[in-house]
């Protein structure tokens, strides 16, 4: 049994406590958090501590914390021989302590308080100074996801970049469409079922085969007449640029 | 029984087709295309034919082709006393002859050759320049869909273009995270549950809400590290004005 101690109470910190603490091959023995608060509710089924000082022994500790937190809260973890992983996309290793141990357990998903999600579905890429702790780590990720991958800092940070423009951009976009009906007293419903098969579609269509739209068919009436419609001057240039570039993938005129 | 001739043979025209064709209160009562080719298949249930000149008589004309072709195709309906409409989203009532009964029957949702679609979930659109004949449209509509709206002409446009950024804009930073992830020997698979996740939660969240990532946050350091990760000139751009607007919306300095 793989032991850990889970650092953080935010919503990735909270989901992942959940999914490890139903896995088989790991068990989270505490829960730490500056604050006890976001995480007095789980007092009664795991140890949970405050103090920097209290931490427990365990073969992984896992830092769930945000990206400009990790540096400062991993000082408390100098010296201790054992895997000191970080869960961020975007962070190297080198903001971990350096025991030769440093490594990074990220799972590639959005998380949000209340909304449960099936963790054997979520990617977990991995990357670890040490060879015998990838072993450890990838036992701990298979326990708790079907979908594990071994990558490097580099490629964490390209998916990094990748997951802002498939989910914050995209989620922009959906609040673009909302404001767009609401300017003419229109209910946002009218567009879920598309977003929705938006991205069904892509579960099994290449995203370059999907495109459709003024853009593709390189239909400058259209075009022109969206951007007469378009108000805010932000989203006007949002508009023209997106069209651009599907113009220039499909070299369109 | 409210009878229907098709005119069109693409995507939305056979999808509609279906779902008519299922529905107690309408029935098909003949298709046309320009070419056989694409209706060929339909011939052993409905009558077909590409003559403009051999259209059967019908309540409903209902004109599914490209918005270019609106104009031409109606052209055969030219002194018709029946509804004319067509399905698109950003054609005006003017393209189609003027009979008095003008009207327009828009399924706002994208449909893929080979994928089958809820029909009952596709928000129907309508509009008419006859009274009597809404009331005709809307039974129609609600035969086969749960969610049939009466909007206006500018409305109409308003959500075509909403859905532009919704579904072809969506889709075209699924591409462009597909990419990312390419240029670093990484799958696209990785993306996709992110993606589902995404959409999934605007089923029950406002986007306004559900914003997550570091222009929201105002995480200038992975800002400018991202933008430094681009090559793209124009995804770039794509970049800096998504996360500008993003800003904007939540006031982030």
């Amino acid at each position: 049994m793989i032991t850990a101690v889970l650092l953080g109470g935010g919503n990735l910190a909270l989901h992942l406590y959940d999914a490890l603490q139903k896995s088989a091959a790991c068990r989270v023995v505490q829960v730490y958090n500056r604050s006890l608060h976001k995480i007095g509710h789980l007092g009664s089924e795991v140890q949970i501590t405050n103090d920097p000082n209290q931490l427990a022994t365990a073969d992984v500790y896992l830092l769930s914390v945000s990206d400009d937190a990790i540096s400062k809260v991993s000082e408390c973890l100098i010296g201790v021989n054992a895997i000191v992983a970080h869960t961020s996309g975007s962070a190297t290793l080198e903001v971990l302590p350096n025991n030769g141990r440093r490594a990074c357990f990220y799972p590639l998903q959005t998380f949000t308080k209340g909304l449960s999600i099936d963790y054997r579905t979520v990617p977990i890429c991995l990357e670890a100074e040490r060879e015998e702790d990838l072993i450890i780590l990838q036992r701990m990720a298979a326990s708790i996801s079907d979908s594990v991958y071994r990558i490097s800092s580099q490629q964490r940070q390209a998916l990094h970049l990748a997951a802002v423009f498939v989910n914050n951009f995209t989620n922009h976009l959906y609040l673009i469409g909302k404001e767009l009906c609401a300017q003419n007293n229109l209910p946002f419903d009218l567009l879920r079922p598309l977003i929705k098969e938006t991205a069904q579609k892509i579960e099994r269509m290449d995203p370059l085969v999907a495109q459709t739209g003024p853009a593709k068919r390189g239909d400058q009436k259209t075009l022109a007449r969206h951007q007469l419609q378009l108000q805010d001057k932000i989203v006007k240039e949002i508009y023209f640029l997106l069209s651009e570039s599907i113009k220039n993938t499909y070299k369109i005129p």
